[in-house]
């Protein structure tokens, strides 16, 4: 693993780490300006605004965790995709039940003129969500 | 758009009609043999011959037809990515009700060194089949 590589293992493990702290600004900085999201069965979600409207949203009234590996990080000069294995599970911040989501993403990357690495274009292929007790 | 964002365009025009001649072969020509192909809710399916044998199944009973649009493709020297818009309609050989399902594919790729694109990595994300009366 390169230090490209090494970068953007980084990147998504700090992803994974604001979003359970529940810090969308933090989250933000790890997209470009433009991202797009995509998940079966909805509209792409376009632009890191819509992103952290979305997120912020969310963490209004739950909690969203989630554990995760990276299983495969390629990266070229200024582009790089990633594949990530995850499970993320979300709860109501009032308690209650949970509900897990297990699957991939699939992730490109592109290098900023800075050096940074950013995420620019994701896949969520996350099953449906089941139900665990509480 | 550049030669290699052509050629990527024309790799995935060439899938949908290879797909629908039900040529499994000539699909089979346009990805690596280490792709893997990524769907929600199902594990990941890994390499080209696995890729083959199911779509050969799905051939034996059925007719896959699509229509596209390349929403986007960005390459850089060696390593690219497509976001493609889609519709596949699958349809018992021996007639009766069609599926349609519609969504996105997020793709990667691969320059070869003999200059050739495959595709590497695909992330499908179509919703819930329809069916459609017919």
């Amino acid at each position: 693993m390169n230090p490209d590589e090494r970068a953007i293992k980084d990147l998504i493990s700090r992803w994974h780490a604001a979003t359970a702290a529940g810090d969308v600004d933090a989250v933000g900085a790890l997209m470009s300006e433009d991202a797009v999201f995509l998940s079966a069965g909805v509209p792409p979600m376009v632009g890191r605004p819509a992103f952290e409207t979305g997120l912020r949203e969310l963490l209004k009234s739950h909690r969203v965790t989630s554990t995760f590996e990276v299983e495969e990080v390629y990266a070229t000069r200024d582009l790089a995709y990633a594949r990530t294995r995850l499970r993320v599970t979300i709860e109501p911040a009032s308690g209650g039940s949970q509900n897990s989501r297990d699957g991939y993403a699939l992730s490109v990357l592109r290098k900023q003129t800075d050096g940074r690495w950013l995420l620019t274009r994701d896949a969520n292929l996350l099953g449906n969500p089941q139900e665990n007790g509480t």
